[in-house]
């Protein structure tokens, strides 16, 4: 409702801008007897930090999470955890030309009119720095959806501007600085990249995320189905404009005869449903795509209008990605997370007595 | 939380099936002194139903709405509006040859998993009749927001399986059965459907819709966004596998130079961003894609399996939509009209008091 | 949020006016495979509603309840419950009288100036009568709270007025009009109850509920503690304007050697908690009373002040309940259920597996 | 639904355990450009601190906040604000004896048989500790009431034990150490306290506090009535047992011509509905009482079980509050604004273009 809280029963409240003192959040109702500590999310924050390649911005953060509640030696409590993550780089004047002026494609404007005052710091609350956090709380996501479920959650590009990138080797995804799943055209990416960042541009992408081992029947009819669901984490990330399930907007232009996924006893022929029937968990895996704008802090001069409301120029210097994508592969993994622990803790609610006695068919094609 | 109700300040609680006796909802949290009466509803009702041509279903339900609360003397009073919508053609002898089995692509096997028990009458609760009450409370919506805002918005169909329909004029949509902004064109349409309803197929279909008049600031950071309730109200309709904002999946392919709307004193010079930047109202128009798979149910036998657990063969007979994207048009309007109410409510209770002293500029290019 | 929905995971979201067409209520997140029907409310239905004694107002009305949803050959589906009690005795004319005016302790006033509108017809949104879609719901929760868990509510009078009804006798509970567990005296709260009726006056009472068969456990820390929720829902019964868990007010003036209650191999040597420590359930019996001050709607006159701004006579002629609390012991028992069985399921999301090698003792002493 | 966050639109997420790293809250939805720093916060926090008198735990704990995040430039900026204060006195071996075994009337019981696992170290989740950040909350809570609306808020105790204290002087509140509002009989305080420390027991409280100021309008019907959420509010306190509004359970033995307030030109002409009436404010005082147990933690000593299913006797040594209530009335005030300024951004969110042309009368009698 007031727009940083993640989550219904695995609630994640966020809070935190860019260049204050510290960013963080607080997960409530977290089951207990998980055992955690800071060593199970560190090398998540790790995978998404800043300055881990010459291709995303040099801001040097270490992102070193503390856990100040909810932990008892060793284990979850049940209370509510606080992950805490102090900035340490603030060099807050690389944003001063762009305290007076809106940044086209950037949230500077529709802060200002929404609230009357903003933080232009870094880009305060509006930064992709705030989903450091979400990443932390999907390690914790994560780690209980594996040891209770078996679910893991596996993220990679798929596409860098108009380079598409081909899924043919998921052990690849972090031989490279762009989550990648083939060892194959990684010099052809670097060299697109070094060419836009010396353009001073900037550039779109495309990812894939999916969850595998989820039974049959998470979710819920109408309006909080898992997908639904799912398009509301996605589009709730910085620079996020599109989201699709299973087949997406190819489904426009199939026929049913080819969307509808046979049932066979060896399990789904295919997977076009992405993994949900109904908005609930097929048992298949869950597959999900996401589409991802060009950063809007450029180089490149563009036309704008100041606080004062005259017109003027904008171009921004400083520390910045040109492509928002090339990070954000944790960041969906650990939405998907999110979403999931949040569906199964429902399932449970709901109809942890529930006895099926038709044995759900294997997985099938995932 | 428990999937059927959707919004959080003007929430709509949705209840019934197919073939029971009856569908509707509650809607709590509408303002009071709204002029209101059932000619306000019925028309976006008749609009969606059923039997309106030969390429629908030919259900015949006059979907007569009828307010039971929260109206006196013809104006909302703040009390809950339940809306309430007989059933009246429950043919469901229709439906008795797939009650033991599972349709290929339809909700049916995953609720028998999640719940150990289905309504199969028509589809239950997961018919896309369930839309109709939504319709029904995105009409008192879309009053509202007109009164109040002077915000209209509108759809149509962009594409009808592999046919892409152009928007030329919007005067057109509902001179033809397809909801198309154009008067280019229709034959063939009708002609494409003739040859798939001949072949008991159907297809899928891609929708625009967008909202006009919309001040600058309604939305939330993080999590609230309102390209991200607008994502979850998308992928809830039935159907719905693919949700974009704005230049959505072309995003991935564009420059920051290309995708960041230059401001200028006429207003923006493009609108890229679909008129949401971090989640939050550019005042521009909304602008919307989303994606309707092909109909479950169809003629052409497939492969499943029975309650039984053994191999079967499923041929859906009876009445059926072909193409489900025909009559969704009424229903994306319905929920960007709710996603709408929503933020301009939750605006109210948050920032009701602030002053900005730089004007807006105007919307300049939708 | 939006006031009319009660509960979180077992959401009761409750519509009607006292005069409309009809009340009722939507139950959603109910758990499948509950036999249910007509029958299984109807009792307690009948055991509030109004015209059942001469102590009690006279209008005739069956409240009989329809389930129009959510139910399919006999059992919950997990969809949405709809319950629909058609208003069949709506003659306002009784209260053309007071439409002009507000009453001194009613509602009157402050939905006035709230929303600049009101419906005067039997206190519209604000009659009492709108509790039965509660006792309706209720019904469905202590149903399932018996079948799965064991659990039973029971509620009984212990004050009408300044006389205090002592608890003597469960079985005699339904033998008397007012609910008391006992057979002596029921002769003076008639007397009582005649000499009111004729003075035109109206009197409070003390209720007292109690739920057995509890396991240890239920509740949260904090904010969403058992007897905080319970504290919400029984002030949230018209009339009520105060609560007390186990030793309530007494608390006050007890010593921690008296008000702890010890712990031994048997059980509790006390219930001064009322079944409530940390938020959390004991195992114990809960314990709770409610204070219900005096109908406001009286025929003595009293000072006010009418629509014009200018002074006023008010005396309420027509049906009314000289003492709201006797139709009142199904209420809190139902809303009770409601809060327990809401209870129940977040307890199986957070905590479904949690296994507790130290037993928990017996109840010991209620 | 977690059970960490407190409100809708104003919330309150709280955090941290009695001696883990830290103690806080994160406030989501505060309005923007309220002036805000650490200076407006630490006072109330200070009132509620221990180690002020003899009479208090001498725990040494400065309780200084620190703002983490939504200030920027000394206001608010609409995004959450994290409020940390660090626990620095952990004297966690003070509790040692007390490990193995349940403390009489305290929630370790119910937190093993809940969770399985409890952080023991000085109450840990169930520490009244945990109320400093809801004070925190409060005072930012209590600043925008006061200066959008001019509402104050005041508490004062009224009896402690067996001690009746009568309110003849609200300045005197803060010359004594038991928020009593009078000079009269704070040696008598003084003496009955010293009496109960040396006995090695505690005693219970009686707190009244009351708003004033309040529009008539704030509130909502049926479920998050101003009264309901208030009573939620209170005995969601560590240690309260009874909450009263107005009469409270003085109600039962009222006449409906007694209690019902008459409304004159010059106001009403008493407040025997507290404030409230239907759930909605009448514009006079909001006026609560709140009953508080006494301490479990006694050095008297009591019968219970340890973690091994045997009897064991238990005595608690170390610091600790002889009566809760003593440092209750800065968290009862926090509280109820809490409460207050939820409602007063839901009535702009739904009411907000509400005209009554009707004024609204004096409060007359608070």
């Amino acid at each position: 409702m007031s727009g940083s809280t993640f989550g219904e029963l695995f609630r994640v409240t966020n809070f935190g801008e860019s260049h204050g003192p510290a960013i963080g959040c607080v997960i409530d109702g977290c089951p207990p007897n998980l055992e955690l500590s800071e060593a199970d999310i560190q090398p998540e924050l790790d995978r998404r930090r800043p300055g881990t390649s010459r291709h995303v911005t040099q801001r040097n953060e270490p992102d070193s999470v503390e856990i100040l509640s909810g932990v008892y030696e060793g284990k979850t409590t049940g209370a509510p955890i606080c992950l805490l993550i102090r900035n340490t780089d603030q060099r807050s004047k690389d944003y001063g030309n762009i305290v007076q002026t809106f940044r086209p494609g950037h949230a500077d404007y529709t802060y200002w009119h929404k609230y009357g005052i903003r933080d232009p710091r870094g880009g305060g609350r509006s930064s992709a720095r705030l989903t450091a956090p979400m990443v932390a709380a999907g390690a914790v996501a994560r780690k209980w959806l594996g040891e209770r479920h078996g679910i893991s959650i596996r993220g990679c590009m798929t596409a860098l501007g108009s380079v598409e990138i081909p899924i043919e080797d998921w052990s690849e995804v972090h031989n490279n600085p762009f989550f990648a799943a083939t060892a194959n055209g990684i010099d052809a990416l670097e060299a697109a990249m070094d060419a836009l960042r010396k353009s001073g541009d900037s550039v779109g992408a495309r990812l894939y995320v999916e969850a595998s081992g989820l039974p049959v029947g998470w979710g819920a009819p109408l309006f909080d189905k898992l997908d639904a669901d799912i398009a509301y984490a996605m589009m709730g990330i910085n620079a996020v404009k599109g989201v699709e399930i299973g087949a997406g907007f190819k489904a426009v232009q199939q026929r049913g005869s080819e969307h509808g996924d046979e049932l066979t006893l060896e399990g789904f022929m295919s997977n076009q449903s992405g993994g949900v029937l109904g908005g609930i968990s097929t048992g298949q895996d869950l597959r999900v795509n996401v589409a991802i704008k060009p950063t809007s802090s450029i180089r490149v001069p563009r036309r704008s209008i100041d606080l004062q409301g005259q017109a003027a120029t904008v171009e921004t210097f400083g520390r910045h990605d040109p492509c928002v994508g090339i990070r954000a592969t944790p960041i969906v993994e650990a939405m998907l997370a999110l979403v999931l622990i949040d569906h199964a803790m429902l399932h449970r609610a709901q109809c942890a007595d529930v006895e099926v006695f038709t044995p759900a068919i294997p997985a099938g094609l995932g």
